[in-house]
């Protein structure tokens, strides 16, 4: 499992033709929780709209699904091998332990991000709020649930 | 000086429909230095290119520019007044003692991006090289330099 990640982290770099591999563990938790925070600050006015706690807007829609999607790419490289400790994570062992099913529910995730950012593009409320309502089931349900403990550990 | 941030905050919260009045100072103080995180993360490999170290790569170059300019955009209504403390920071009293100031450096670094971007969606490299030579200015002269401390805050 730990080889797949490191041969697709090692793809990902080649692709990118740039080196990445020499960050350390501490600057990986700090980034993919920095990714993480980001999203979350613009999924919170998202989220307000799909539940009708706040009026529909379709730009903030389009503007901050769009970010979403951006930043849903950024962080799985940053947990490559070496990176389960080195500073406070909420990160669970099973995201290293069990590698393939994390990859896979990451990739849910985006798909349900990407579905989102296509439905706020059309400004159509009802799709952005259909769209919205399969986020939380792969982002909470099956990653966060899953892979994220309650609590940070060392 | 307070009252003009606080009017602004206020405007971009009344243009987005949404209150976000109400964060802790501690999640603004999250929140700016995750933007800036993930900003840097995707600055390293443009400076790479820009000084040779790494070959040129025009999808980098775009991608990467276009994330640094839509994440440029988000940090500032979150040096709010009240936000000058509550974690530890580097920003410097100065962010909001000569706010008038600060905002105008931080709508040139804003501006030297958008040129970045604009250059890097070209594909050219010598204008990608040349927009990047104009961002240390404004972001690290005109901005880091003044506004933001060698150390942390409480």
């Amino acid at each position: 499992m730990k080889r797949l990640i490191a041969a697709t982290a090692l793809l990902s770099t080649t692709v990118a033709g740039l080196a990445f591999a020499q960050q350390k563990p501490e600057d990986e938790i700090r980034y993919r929780q920095s990714v993480m925070n980001v999203i979350g600050r613009a999924m919170a006015p998202m989220g307000a709209m799909a539940q009708g706690k706040a009026p529909f807007n379709a730009a903030v829609a389009q503007k901050n699904s769009a970010l979403v999607e951006t930043l849903l790419s950024l962080p799985w490289n940053s947990f490559g091998p070496g990176t389960d400790k080195g500073a406070p994570t909420k990160a669970a062992p099973k995201v290293w332990t069990e590698a393939a099913k994390f990859r896979e529910a990451a990739e849910n995730s985006q798909k349900a991000v990407a579905n989102l950012a296509a439905a706020a593009k059309t400004g159509d409320e009802g799709k952005f709020k259909a769209a919205f309502a399969e986020v939380p089931k792969s982002c909470n349900g099956g990653c966060h649930d899953d892979f994220r403990l309650k609590e940070f550990r060392n």
